[in-house]
């Protein structure tokens, strides 16, 4: 699973002329159209696609049918019956009765409701002589021709087209070819891709991991994404890297699929093979895209010859190869760009049908301009504004897929967007969603981790989405309408007091409610045993200690710097004090590594990773709402839960917390 | 399969408050709330609901991991390093070869690029004398800690929260998921729901029909709606009306589902049962429900007794019931409103995810006060216009849900539209597929099935959204700016010419394009073998003679008229002149049914029901297009099908066309 981000021997071509020579095998091959159809039942059918029109076997009603329960009789016989002058008529000869559905008996044209006769001894004597005499009806007012009568072929005409080719069967649709008289349909085919995973360190998810393993899910992510898209993918067992298996594993999945993909191995690395196989079997079409992320692909077409030792039947057999990158982040994004359009195309459907939504994007990016970036976001709606916020994290960050929202394409040539673009998000969620999205950006707190749980739990469908860009980036996020609230711990040094002086510095005219959250211990975070004997903020000075910091404007680094300055602690002289993680469980996590001694943090994220704890100091952590967002509909939710105590059980359970003020209105500034 | 529209023995009560009462029983048994979770594994998860939050159980990385091939070293060891003064640092024991994703070596912090290094021989002496001498390497360029290295938990850390419960997994959060440890994840049991069709009548799709024999096709329909919601659905074989055998089968059905549903027998007909049956086991909630098409709707309370003979673990088990009526629409729109909201409740999931769209409504439309009616509609961008146009059918019209693109809800005592009025559609297709559909309205041609045809699958996606109104119905409606053309085939007495002269009396001030499209030919369609003898319009005034007309509007009418008062025959003088259908196929279906002797129609018509023809004229058919359309890309498509002679030969082999001026501009007007 080797990958460079920028590798000198790949070409780097833009992913239009990729896709221009990608079409292009496709077509030379006979393979840029859609798959045969395949017959399914109907009880099979739905979200397949039509491989050709359907038209109408039979009409629906394929007979003239009764509307009504109640009579069915010749029309022109009722002809000026009213309610003082009753027409009568003989059932079981001019009257017949019908119930909903059934054909009407030969002769007849209409049906007269039940309502609307009387049930009397019929005046023809052979029937007034019979076992039931009583089988006349008065008709109390006339019917017209066809009245309450469902005419043949009223809902489809036999030949009619009920549904055209390339059509997603809908279960409407399904029911319509079942009236039409098919019971059966004819379907694209699903197009058969093998997924290989490669990399001599893969083992399955759930191992017990030794350094070094990694974790082969990628074939688990894009074989889903692929079966959503329509087509059948076959999960390989992961094959180490090895030229000659990867080479015969590779011509083996040509003989019974439409397109292999191999994940990883795809750069230029010492045992990156996939490219040099592709050129000996075959053609290698492109060897690196500049998108980002992504690069590393391979593009290609397998050329299975009887010289393989292939069956006759497969001999020239021109199969689609598609090499994906080996990071996550990379093999997911580039997976869409290229299978799920040429998986499109197998199914007579058109590439594209993500929802997009217009947003505002809030940060700056800066962008490599000689790569297309898709840059994952998060989009929440605040007040009238549809805001999207780029997510921080490289191409092995699979959370930041998680996490987003929906990408945002930047072309190549464009260096990036200053805060407030415009910019158009594909979205991955439902536009629904977003509108039911509550969101934090500011401080981070496990306890916001429960919030959103609680939330969906509470509220299905609603959702609580969190920025960790620290308490101060908070502040300046509700400033510019970009939150529906933030989590704040910012001391002010001059009055010891939390957030109101920091809030009315950076937020000026904006009127909030300071709601009380958790209160929380912070100290330092170090291993198990404590083996260097931390026992305070002096202890950091140590030559033997290096430290893991918060960044900056983190609600945490102002305590710490505060405590420092107040114990006349000069930073520099901290070994590590300039390295800074985002969260507390990644700064708990350092330590935990061993890639510091000692780390700032909450006592929660020492627990949570098993560490010891030194504690410093007891602190608020508040959320700040805007004034115009704490009476809407959109924060009801969340004070409910506040003010829940079962909510505040919850959080006192994870240790090192106390709730005596969650759901409390503590100051509105 | 017995229905009233509004059958006196139903309570017909208002929707809200029968949903009131379903959620109450509901919440009385405990099922108001989300079903437990069950474990499956990862590969099986996509799509399916997360029941609990989902924490790492591990980070990931779960070492530090080098981000580079190249060489692990410690940082410190490189500091000062320049081309001009590289560091030596001996292989195996200060740097160590790492290819991407390996651990650190114990005791290194960062990766040095193989770019930035020189292979040299080893400084030590040790080294030098060994087997491999050139083992050190010189940093030309110093790095930083942990530069190119992927610290441990860098995509998530231990504890912490990965995916919230409630949540639909993607292929993105399945990977996540595998990341964070678990092989396996609990997700929301899939509601169990048994569908029971009820009907004496009722046949497998595909059979051999006779008269009242009714296509068993509702179970597909629902089957399939409630399996895309998340349900999993069992499709019951159909039972006859019979009071003990229908008794029977809820009872059986209860003992394994989550939900019973019963198709039809749901009104108060003399065979529908199912209400008494109901109350009998149980608990009858609702019966009839004031939405259109809908009302006769059951909701109901199973209760499994001892008594029923029933295991004793199942005793007292109480089973939600839902009675739905039997015309195919009405069963859609009304298990939409009850089971999809149910069935949502049981996954956790907020109840509607359809997208909606603001559309102008393009015809009057009249709804009864005392009912909230769903208005199936199609919908279609035209110019800047999103217009939606209300489907002509009743409850029976199963093609109206297949044609219709979304769904408008009058709520009740709203008498309905004025043409013009803004309104919401919920969508049933994707928005994306309403910007790529072409609108039609006008006269109605079988070549313009052939044409929507071609469309979808020359290119995926786009559609053409046809409704027929005739040919000067197609003019109003593009005075309006409904559509993109109109079919047109109105002859003009004064002139003898086609479509010009109606063209600037309706469309004053409007440009439009004038191209060819069919000659076709029109006349007579008699039954097989001309049975009455049918030679000329004469024939029409003849007393054994029952004639079926177009309605009002349609340009074979204007024919017909036209013809009529050439030959001086009165109207009035024609049994069966007031008759009217609405295209061409209905007409000689109600020539194949007996219905009628005899219709007017195209030739086109009268083969594809097998009838025989009389020919009277030939006429000419064109597409009318608004110039502002002409030219735009959304037209090109359908110009360049009209242009291929493939596509001619196609229409011609249906018999009674010709296309010699098909794609040829004939006027602007």
């Amino acid at each position: 699973m080797t990958e460079h981000a920028h590798s000198p021997y790949l070409e780097d071509i833009p992913l239009e002329e990729a896709l221009a020579r990608w079409w292009s095998a496709l077509a030379d091959a006979g393979l840029d159209r859609p798959l045969p159809g395949e017959s399914v039942a109907l009880e099979d059918a739905a979200g397949r696609i039509t491989a050709e029109p359907v038209w109408a076997l039979i009409s629906s009603p394929h007979y003239h049918a009764a509307a009504m329960d109640g009579y069915a009789v010749r029309a022109e016989e009722t002809r000026g019956a009213t309610e003082t002058h009753p027409v009568h008529l003989d059932v079981g000869q001019q009257a017949f009765y019908v119930d909903t559905g059934d054909p009407l008996p030969p002769g007849t044209n209409a049906v007269i409701m039940v309502e609307d006769v009387q049930v009397r001894e019929s005046t023809n004597q052979r029937i007034r002589e019979s076992a039931n005499p009583q089988s006349a009806i008065e008709v109390l007012a006339a019917v017209a021709p066809w009245q309450h009568v469902r005419p043949m072929g009223e809902d489809m005409v036999a030949t009619e087209l009920i549904l055209p080719a390339n059509h997603r069967l809908r279960p409407q649709d399904i029911g319509a070819a079942a009236g039409a008289g098919h019971p059966r349909l004819s379907v694209r085919r699903r197009p058969r891709v093998a997924i290989q995973p490669t990399g001599t360190e893969l083992v399955a998810p759930g191992s017990t991991l030794r350094p070094g393993d990694i974790v082969e899910y990628n074939s688990l992510v894009l074989g889903a994404m692929i079966a959503e898209w329509g087509g059948a993918a076959t999960r390989m067992p992961p094959l180490a890297d090895d030229y000659a298996a990867i080479r015969g594993r590779i011509l083996e999945a040509a003989q019974t699929h439409d397109l292999v993909i191999v994940n990883a191995g795809s750069s230029a690395g010492s045992e990156d093979f996939t490219a040099r196989i592709v050129a000996e079997l075959g053609q290698l079409l492109v060897h690196g895209i500049a998108v980002r992320p992504g690069h590393p692909v391979i593009l290609g077409m397998i050329e299975a010859r009887q010289a393989d030792g292939l069956q006759p039947s497969i001999v020239n057999r021109r199969v689609p190869f598609i090499g994906l990158p080996g990071y996550p982040v990379s093999a997911a994004i580039t997976c869409e760009l290229l299978v799920k359009p040429t998986v499109a195309r197998w199914l007579g459907q058109p590439a594209d049908e993500r929802p997009q939504i217009d947003a505002t994007i809030t940060r700056k990016v800066v962008s490599p301009e000689g790569d297309e970036e898709f840059l994952r976001v998060t989009v929440g709606q605040v007040g009238e504004r549809v805001v999207a916020t780029p997510l921080a994290g490289g191409s092995g960050i699979l959370m930041s897929l998680v996490r987003a929202d929906g990408i945002v394409r930047i072309p190549r040539g464009e260096g990036g967007f200053e805060p407030g673009a415009s910019v158009t998000v594909d979205l991955n969620r439902p536009p629904a969603v977003i509108r039911r999205t509550l969101v934090a950006i500011g401080s981070h707190d496990l306890t916001l981790d429960l919030l959103a749980d609680e939330l969906g739990q509470r509220h299905p469908g609603w959702r609580l989405s969190s920025a960790n860009v620290g308490s101060l980036g908070g502040l300046l996020a509700l400033a510019r309408g970009e939150a529906h609230f933030a989590g704040s711990h910012l001391l002010d040094e001059a009055t010891g007091e939390y957030n109101v002086a920091y809030i009315k510095r950076y937020l000026p005219g904006v009127p909030v409610v300071v709601l009380g959250f958790v209160q929380r211990e912070q100290g330092l975070i170090v291993p198990k045993g404590n083996p260097k004997g931390i026992r305070a903020l002096a202890d950091l000075t140590r030559p033997d200690v290096v430290f893991i910091n918060r960044q900056r404007g983190a609600g945490t680094r102002v305590l710490l710097d505060y405590r420092l300055k107040q114990a006349g602690i000069r930073p520099a002289a901290i070994q590590g004090y300039e390295r800074q993680e985002f969260t507390h469980l990644a700064v708990a996590a350092a330590v935990a590594s061993g890639a510091a001694d000692c780390g700032i943090g909450i006592l929660a994220a020492a627990r949570a990773l098993g560490l010891d704890f030194v504690p410093l100091d007891h602190e608020r952590y508040d959320l700040i709402i805007p004034a115009r967002f704490y009476d809407e509909p959109v924060l009801m939710r969340l004070l409910e839960i506040c003010r829940d105590p079962a909510f505040a059980a919850r959080v006192t359970a994870l240790g090192g917390y106390t709730t005596d003020d969650m759901g409390t209105v503590l100051a509105r500034v």
